[in-house]
């Protein structure tokens, strides 16, 4: 690990998105989620829960008068929305939206204390008792999202004054948390401040805060545990039982696995606890493990890889399989209807998986980001941009949702806006931030994760390189790059073999090449000395796939779930009538894709034979010796993150085969 | 309606069972349970949870000083003892049993007030407060279940002090309510009173307690609700947030669909709300409607046993699929792991088949009841009598149960005792009473329901029949009556023909019948003068069936699940091993039937081929290309009754077919 080369990121100034599919998403969160959320923050939606974030940010600057409203994570919806704003502006300059953050960033600042403390609940509410409560509350989850939208808007628009207050808080933190003895021993009960941080040490160069991100993933889960010394002090300010039912919810059933702080990180070897809180935590660990080159830490991120995405991943990219906690279960427990999958989860994932290849340069990464991407992640959010999904079930029955109390947390069609708004605000972020995501540079290799269309520019040595990507992904697996340089450049093009395809082909200027003597873990790498104009074809031929679960996923033996490219299936009550389970797939069926321009903004749909029970042998029957009859029918199969787009209905993922 | 006959039940002193299954069930009963309630019951269980039973009547008789204890329905704790012990005594004199009885009884009559109200909650807690709150307390049921046993008693002694008291009791209840302007115009929140004052009735020939019955009946659900100006008047005296509080868990998800008073009785027409709450008030109207030929609420019978039945069952006779609300939720909702499916709403399933029968002479009824007697209901008790099942799932997954809180009401294995201690005497006094739902007699008509071995009293005209049963039933299916007559005796044999058996046959002396002139209604009909030492034997032939679901009901599709006999079957992990789902049956798989003395007490066990997956090909893999790649292996089934009575470890009844 020592060997491997620095991993550069693609910075979101540097690359234009031009893709069929992903432009429009990038225009719904531009044109529809940005402007709708900002009037959220300011309670200007009618009917729906005002968020009261603005509102507390005023009466923390001493502004307005008041109280804190909301949960104590409530300024973190500020704090995501400008994120996920700069990354618009990064890509699409917009003085009146630049104008709207800035007046932000002064409020921000306005409430920002003398110290630097900065946590709206604790100024307005219990201005005494900051840093008592870090199990529940959540000062520095907020000090960290406020440190990434910090960064990003730095990073869009070069200007200082937010990244300055994110500096102020952070060293204020870094005076408070530490192992010296006049600090507290302690982290967060919801990390993100650790991810945080190690962009804050990027952006700003100062290894303080890398330390800082260290000293919180390494102090973690260690004994006495930290948790357990602050609930002494507090008990003896409010009493025991008053803590005990503040921590109830999150510690009845996992204890402190619940935030992953049972055992130190480096001796997790199992995905447990809340499923968001997770991922950032291993995205920190893997992009610190990266920079300090940390075996030990990346170890355990590989350990813990290895269990979500071999025991513990839904097919769509869902992670999180109890709605209570919203959290990991166990291996191979992954039932489809009382799913949590939350959309935020596949966010993170996207986050992890990203960082993994910063350290182990191998395409399953990628592979898994781009199973988030395509299906888990957005599926979370409406093809209008207006409505969201924070759970992303993999069986729906509307029916059973409206009367099952084990179901009432799965929606069957997708909500305004939360009162815990984190889904749709992430979901934002992610595809604001889209293009961060499809190229990686390491020294003169440039990585080519995902099939965007996109016009990016590198720099390898003095020279600067344009790289056109154009595709109609993932519809079609043709994708073609065009090389725009001054002078021919040596450098090395990595481009993903997708792990959904097994004759991939790519071409240089119309050159086939072996793909065998080419491809390194999972890359097909093309070493050239690169001139203007040169044209890199890849070919990943898209079939229809029947993926069949693991035995050990008990609730999918016998099913099979579709698959073209990196976009997973579903079928819908609105294409294929009410009960969907009784559909089953004979094994030789014939499936056939085809592009449909107006369905669903544009899919490519899967249709084919299947069979259904002759029902009128059921009439007032419930049970009956088995008989075998059958009536063929059509099945049609959308994609998964398009569903719950029409008339709402039940939805399946796994499909019987008979 | 008007036409049909009265329908009579046998008494428990005219029966005696001499029946290889049955006679272990009344043994352990009769040696274990009712032994053991009965130290429960006084507290001197070392390790379970103290009942307080004993102890509340003591205090609320003046005999101790202390607080009331324990559920606010905890005297039906001793109530359904005295029940279950009643019927032993009837078939079993056991003087030291009915000493002990009989001071009970005396203890009973302490606790008594003198206006006839007994209800040790209200005496001991708040005596000013009784009849103020019948949605969430329990005096009527509390009532009914004393009704019960005191009817029990005297039938199995011919004691009345039990009787009287409940007569007492009874009477001061028809004081307090009715339409009439002085009462309350109220009802119970919990059924029982109603099926109760049936008996009653009957035991004492008053018509007062009939006509009781009926008020209760008919005035539920009936506008304005009276659980509404209760709570309106109890909120006068402790406040609106208090009173909405203590309904908050019954009726947040349903309102009073939860007990069945959503809407006047007659108008329902779907099984609603908690399943044992309907099972008694759907028992006390049928047999009210059999009482007094009311049409309308026969036919609501009639609806409401098709919703059940057509609908809402599960094939092991369980009822009410959803453990919030422990209740029934809609139509083909019928989840395996998540299954309710009490104990007791399975009894009282078999009450209310009874009740059915007699204003309908069909089959369909007592074959249901078979259903739950050899499945749901005895899966309640282990083979040993010391552990009981609440809940009766047909899916268990250990380890989910452990880790999801969805399935925290599922256990894996049976538990002692429990603090709401329903189900043990619920089935102990089904169990003890096996005997009154063998037969009826409809004049000089003998119907045979069910076939348990014994010796049975009749009486046809002025003449006495001695009808002896004998069998190897469940296991086997040839049965034969042997008839015992002073003189030949004109009566009708009318034999049961299980819905599971498709080609019974009759022999009289050795004669066959004709089986389609015989069968009315799924009995088959044998008129004649019968002889001393006549023999009538019915051969029900016992395939191993593959039963499949109704396809909305959408956990099933594509499984099937092993009957023979009135047994339904289940895999276990001890004889499979684990992962159940993986297994799947060809559909044209052999399957043999082979009894086991040594096997769970002695079962017939069911064998065959079935597949299973080759793990090798999943090593590190969650999801791949879908190949069919099995092993073949021996599957062993056994009753579902007896699972969970060695190893703990997964169970399914529903298998897969391939």
């Amino acid at each position: 690990m020592g060997e491997v080369k620095k991993i550069k990121d693609i910075s979101l100034r540097d690359i234009e998105i031009k893709d069929g599919f992903w432009t429009n998403y990038i225009n719904l969160v531009k044109n529809v989620v940005i402007p709708y959320q900002w009037q959220a923050l300011n309670d200007e939606i009618e009917g729906a829960e005002p968020s009261h974030c603005i509102k507390n940010f005023k009466i923390a600057a001493g502004e307005e008068k008041g109280e804190f409203n909301g949960h104590s994570f409530q300024d973190t919806d500020l704090y995501k929305w400008i994120e996920a704003a700069s990354y618009i502006l990064a890509a699409y300059p917009d003085p009146e939206l630049e104008k709207t953050i800035d007046e932000a960033i002064d409020l921000i600042g306005k409430a920002q204390q003398p110290d630097g403390y900065l946590d709206t609940y604790y100024i307005i509410m219990e201005p005494e008792n900051r840093w008592t409560n870090e199990l529940a509350k959540h000062e520095l989850y907020c000090a960290g999202h406020m440190i990434e939208a910090a960064v990003a808007y730095y990073e869009a628009t070069g200007k200082e004054k937010l990244l300055n207050i994110a500096c102020r808080f952070a060293d204020h933190i870094d005076e408070v948390f530490g192992k010296e003895e006049n600090k507290l021993p302690g982290y967060s009960g919801h990390q993100e401040i650790e991810l945080a941080l190690m962009r804050l040490y990027r952006a700003k160069g100062n290894e303080k805060y890398l330390n800082l991100s260290k000293y919180f993933i390494d102090e973690r889960g260690q004994e006495p545990n930290y948790f357990n010394l602050e609930a002494e002090k507090r008990a003896e300010r409010i009493g025991k039982e008053a803590v005990l039912k503040e921590h109830y919810y999150m510690l009845v059933q996992d204890g402190y696995k619940y935030m992953q702080a049972h055992v130190p990180v480096r001796q997790q070897n199992k995905a447990v606890g809340h499923a968001v809180r997770a991922m950032y935590m291993y995205t920190a660990m893997a992009d610190l493990a990266g920079e300090i080159k940390d075996e030990a830490l990346f170890n355990a991120c590989k350990i813990l890889w290895e269990n979500v995405t071999e025991s513990q991943l839904y097919i769509t990219g869902g992670i999180g399989s109890s709605d209570y906690g919203e959290k990991f279960t166990f291996d191979y427990d992954l039932p489809n209807d009382t799913a949590y999958a939350e959309t935020c989860a596949s966010v993170g994932l996207v986050f992890w998986s990203q960082k993994m290849f910063g350290i182990d340069q191998d395409s399953k990464y990628a592979d898994i980001m781009e199973k988030a991407l395509y299906n888990g992640t957005i599926s979370g959010m409406s093809l209008d941009g207006k409505s969201f999904f924070y759970v992303n079930p993999l069986e729906v029955w509307p029916e059973a949702c409206e009367n099952r109390q084990d179901l009432m947390h799965v929606e069957p069609v997708r909500q305004k806006w939360f009162g815990c708004a984190c889904c749709p605000p992430n979901i934002a972020r992610l595809i604001a931030s889209i293009g961060k995501y499809i190229y990686s540079q390491q020294e003169d290799k440039i990585y080519v994760h995902h099939y965007i269309g996109s016009d990016a520019k590198f720099n390898v040595g003095n020279a600067n390189i344009k790289l056109t990507q154009e595709s109609n992904y993932p519809w079609q697996g043709n994708i073609k790059f065009l090389v725009t340089v001054e002078n021919p450049v040596k450098f090395t093009m990595a481009l993903r073999i997708p792990e959904w395809c097994s004759n991939a082909a790519v071409k240089v200027n119309g050159n086939i090449l072996t793909m065998d003597i080419i491809t390194k873990k999972g890359y097909a790498e093309v070493e050239a000395i690169w001139c203007n104009g040169d044209v890199i074809e890849i070919t990943l031929p898209m079939t229809v796939e029947k993926l069949q679960a693991n035995p050990n996923l008990r609730k999918n033996t016998g099913k099979v779930a579709l698959q073209r490219g990196p976009i997973v299936y579903c079928l819908e009550e609105v294409d294929n009538g009410a009960d969907l389970a009784d559909i089953s797939l004979p094994r030789d069926c014939s499936l056939q894709a085809e592009y449909d321009s107006n369905l669903l903004d544009g899919v490519t749909m899967i249709t084919g034979e299947a069979l259904r029970s002759h029902m009128s042998d059921w009439k007032g029957k419930l049970y009956k010796r088995a008989e075998y009859n059958t009536v063929p029918i059509k099945i049609k199969a959308i994609p998964y993150y398009a569903w719950a787009n029409r008339t709402p209905g039940e939805m399946i993922v796994w499909i019987r085969e008979c």
